[in-house]
């Protein structure tokens, strides 16, 4: 504990340490750097707007990383802030995969979102029910309290928004896998944790029963994880040591009996980290005893068998299995499907926003996190108007002087152009007027300006489904709305090229901190900012640190290193409650 | 934490001491002195019946109080264990009302089964099943696992015995009251106390939706407890101070409307307890608002409404309530029920054992704690008997001298002799062959004896369903199997008056070491040995202490302290989870 006490007040006391920012900002499976996101110093108080005297209505929609961000950083003095959710508390998810083995505490991670949320300079309300409908025409939500719902009073009731904050999270998918649904655990809500550690005891006490053969013994221990990304992995790396650190020990009879096999389509596991990462997973699990299925598609589950299929060799397999546990992707949530038909994104998957966080074709509510995806425009669509932007001379051509001037802009507004650069080793984006034969240019017309610019909006990339992700859009949106009334007199954003004049805000921008993949025994490995790659038992440690300084109370992060202070003395419990 | 480690420390290392010993062996709400009861130090591996070289079979049914205390001190190197329950934990039952409101955590006060009975010097073997039927004939038990169904492989199976300890406790009992069991919340198991805490969040969530009437606010929060006994009495306190020191600063708009009822049947609430204890929670109770109904039976519970009727007046009311929290009394489960039966004990409503514990009419199968009564023989019956074997030279009266030879084993083998002698304030037990004037007489005839003793048997009393009781009834249990084969060889129990001849033991005897109730706002009551009665705070961190050292394991030990200090802290978490 001593160690962790130390490292967060060593990054109290230096914020700004440079190294230690590194550190204190990467995070992983999608963990955010929550305290030091901006937007804190600039909250004025000056976005109350005066329409008589009522403040404007903000209703927030969920209580996940986005909305709990988006909740902690706005200035509840301008508005009048009401909050839905299922879940009366937050959840810091990038430890589920722990408390599926009893490494931390479901409760350790966990915060009722109004002590999240209590404020000196206002009420926030909230109000544990399920969005049913968003009414985007008359500006207002249908919602539906499931609270025991033996108690008095009405469940139903209906909140008028001036503006929606859309951050309901995704639900599983399953792809429409014949028996998913009815026969996998899931992992993404803490009661799914609670349910699989629950599940992972059954199967050793099933399998000890006195009238089996060895072989549903077998069967019973045998652990199957559907999806190799982050998820998976760590709930296959957490598994392997609680059977072997703990569970081996009180049911010794059955301890050669277990095997845990990972299930992944793909041809590695992690494959949305660095190359290096994956083939190290790969090899401790290899180590571990960790079956790895890599280009395996599942095909059906049952409540005993689950088949998959070789996508090299076309073979189908039918495997027994004790439990399986799903962990691959994520759909839309009916709320927002209904939504999103209302709008015309009926043909769309998710929800789709603007770079400032506004929801497409539809006026004051705007999406976060999970459930949304954001639109980028692509930069070939505005290519006229950039070219006659710049064009100041209307000569038809533009030099590099002209063009320098709308770079900045440019570059905000179309972040793709900087990946494209970072991705070609140009220096500088004026490279890119240069000639096929690489040579500058005095000047382009506008067929040459397009051919130059028409490989950037390749490099656009959708933001991944995680919690850093998540927390950055509810800060940022959170800045939008302490802004509001200041960059409506100041647009800070960059100049539109088609209308004339600035946008209010800078867009959205992503930030990618880093990730981490705990392996199990004690070693994780981390992509760190800078393309750095860290392996073994001192990233374990870092992570430990970031994560029990990334707690979102005081409370959860005592509780989270007396649970991780416990397991090293006592190991996990395995009591079935 | 530095008071009970040190508090623990001193246990340890003064374990004789006097004073010390008092404090460590009293205990509260059944808890019981684990390390201090006897029988540890006596345990030669003599049990070992040779049969072949097949050790005996002990079948134990539970693991609760009687069960486990059984298995710890049972010396294994001489019998074939196993263990059937269907929880595969110990709990800690004492802490059950503390929580329900998340004072301490639920799995602080569990510890695994397999880890308890781990032993040196063999196996135990547990099962986590139901037994379904005791088959007292052919020595066998028929059991189920509930473990998750669709597992592979046989859930039912049957065991053999040779010798069988039932130990299943009891059941809530509704006394037939129409709608308890549908609408009311029990406190027996972890799974009741983690129902309780989430229901107390619903119906302040519920309590706080925007389209109710303050009328049905108030009904959803008002909290009614029916029973008065030391875990009604505990769970209100609990919950006033979950109410008052966390819930209403989160909830703040309906910190008014909340109440709290406890309903009686008895003229005072806690009437085990000392008069002086009973009236001080009484006093605190009205203090702190909690309104106490004594007086008053239930007649039927629906999902609005409680009927009672009070019991002075003849008048029915009927009070709307958010939650009813049943609380009263034990029942006979099923499968005990069922057994009764076969061995001609249908008509009592309890299992009945000897004064040894074993069960009346079925050989080599012992009763243990809540599911059990010792049936206490009556000296009357055995009175002829005992003035024959007195009365050595048979000269139809007894004289003194010859009272004084019988003695020892009458006060052994009819305990509510002692009994009588201290309420009747008789220092000896030769003073109740004194004559109705008072005077000693030099011999008494039968006639005269059985006039002194007449009065003896009311003094039996039946024991109370506590964890304290339980416990020392698995750990007398334990000695005499341990001691099976040194006892039969060196009877140490009294004479056997009828027979002749002497008992291979002594009969169990129960001491009662005191009891607890913690009254909320860091105060307790606590009747201690030698009629003591101590209230308030100190007596508060008196439980604390004793709490904390009897725990079943260093690791609930840690996790316990560990909440009570959390709890201190942060105050108690209210999330839904």
């Amino acid at each position: 504990m001593r160690f962790f006490s130390y490292f967060n007040k060593f990054l109290q006391s230096h914020p700004s340490s440079a190294k230690l920012l590194v550190l204190s900002s990467i995070s992983g499976g999608g963990l955010v750097a929550y305290a030091d996101l901006p937007s804190d110093k600039e909250k004025p108080s000056l976005a109350l707007e005066h329409e008589g005297t009522r403040k404007k209505r903000v209703l927030v929609l969920g209580t996940g990383w986005a909305g709990i961000s988006f909740l902690k950083d706005l200035d509840i003095s301008s508005y009048d802030v009401q909050v839905v959710s299922p879940r009366n508390y937050f959840a810091f998810t990038p430890l589920l995969p722990s408390v599926t083995c009893g490494t931390v505490e479901a409760r350790s991670i966990v915060e009722p979102v109004r002590n999240i949320v209590k404020k000196r300079n206002g009420e926030v309300k909230f109000w544990e029910a399920e969005c049913l409908k968003v009414d985007a025409v008359n500006k207002e939500v249908i919602c539906r309290s499931y609270v025991n719902e033996n108690l008095p009073g009405k469940n139903d009731f209906s909140l008028e928004y001036d503006y929606l904050v859309v951050a309901v999270g995704a639900q599983v998918n399953t792809f429409n896998t014949p028996g998913v649904s009815e026969n996998c655990y899931f992992l993404k809500e803490v009661e799914d944790a609670q349910s699989i550690r629950r599940a992972v005891i059954d199967c050793f006490e099933k399998a000890v029963l006195p009238e089996l053969t060895e072989e549903e013994r077998r069967i019973n221990l045998h652990f199957v994880i559907v999806g190799g990304g982050p998820t998976g992995v760590e709930f296959a790396a957490e598994l392997h040591d609680f059977v072997h650190e703990d569970l081996v020990k009180i049911y010794p009879s059955v301890k050669d009996l277990v095997a845990i096999s990972l299930i992944q389509s793909g041809d590695h596991i992690l494959n949305t980290y660095d190359e290096r990462i994956s083939s190290f997973a790969e090899q401790k699990f290899q180590r571990d005893g960790i079956e790895v299925l890599t280009g395996h598609r599942v095909l059906s589950v049952s409540d005993r068998l689950i088949d998959v299929k070789a996508k090299s060799t076309g073979e189908n397999v039918s495997i027994p299995h004790g439990m399986v546990v799903w962990s691959t992707g994520v759909g839309t949530r009916p709320v927002v499907k209904d939504f999103m038909e209302q709008i015309g994104q009926g043909n769309r998957k998710v929800l789709a926003t603007d770079e400032w966080l506004r929801v497409k074709g539809c006026d004051d509510v705007y999406g976060l996190g999970d459930c949304t995806t954001v639109d980028q425009k692509k930069i070939m669509e505005d290519i006229s108007a950039i070219f006659k932007a710049a064009d100041k001379d209307n000569s038809g051509t533009l030099t590099i002087e002209e063009f320098k001037d709308v770079i900045e802009d440019v570059t905000i507004r179309y972040p793709q152009v900087e990946l494209f650069l970072q991705n070609n080793h140009l220096s500088d984006i004026t490279d890119l007027l240069k000639g096929v034969d690489g040579n500058e240019r005095e000047e382009v017309d506008i067929e040459e300006f397009k051919l130059a610019l028409a490989n950037v909006d390749k490099q656009t990339k959708s933001l991944p489904a995680t919690a850093q992700v998540a927390a950055q859009q509810g800060a940022y949106l959170a800045r939008c709305f302490n802004m509001r009334e200041k960059c409506k007199a100041e647009p800070e954003g960059p100049r539109k090229f088609r209308s004339g004049g600035r946008h209010e805000f800078r867009p959205f921008r992503y930030r990618h901190l880093g990730q981490f993949a705990p392996l199990g025994g004690e070693q994780a490995a981390a992509e760190l900012p800078g393309d750095w790659v860290s392996v073994g038992h001192s990233t374990q440690w870092l992570w430990y640190s970031i994560y029990a300084s990334k707690q979102v109370s005081w409370r959860t992060r005592y509780l989270v290193v007396g649970d991780w202070t416990r397991r090293f003395v006592f190991g996990r419990d395995s009591s079935r409650i």
